[in-house]
């Protein structure tokens, strides 16, 4: 089964990225936007089919490497 | 209106840094993890409230700043 994580950056921390696109954007002639955050996708492809355990290991995974829980935040969406 | 855009290499196309976080897992005695993808996800906050203008203006801009479509291709997802 496939694991999709999203990992974003907690609401108040800054997202200079997402400041630069905005930025960007607004250079471009893009009118009517409010706000840009960015964030990272990262899609795992497991071998096991059991969703518990998926997702428990993915967790695991997020805790341990993927994100820094210090300052981003993210979920865990499992597609069979 | 919220726009998310999720940007992905193109399948094909190396993701050097989904190899070396496969690695990583590998090493932190993750197993049972086939493959690992790594792409961005843009969030933005847009005025308008207009599903079919907001999906045009957002198209426009992966085309033109946010994604490199000789490599990775997108999808736009709105929600109100």
């Amino acid at each position: 089964m496939q694991a999709i994580v999203n990992i974003s950056l907690k609401n108040g921390v800054l997202d200079s990225q997402g400041k630069a696109v905005h930025h960007a954007l607004d250079a471009l002639k893009f009118e009517g936007v409010k706000n840009v955050r960015i964030g990272k996708q990262i899609v795992l492809n497991l071998e096991t089919n059991d969703e518990a355990k998926a997702r428990e290991e993915v967790t695991q995974m997020c805790e341990a490497l993927l994100a820094n829980t210090v300052i981003e935040e993210y979920t865990i969406e499992l597609v069979k």
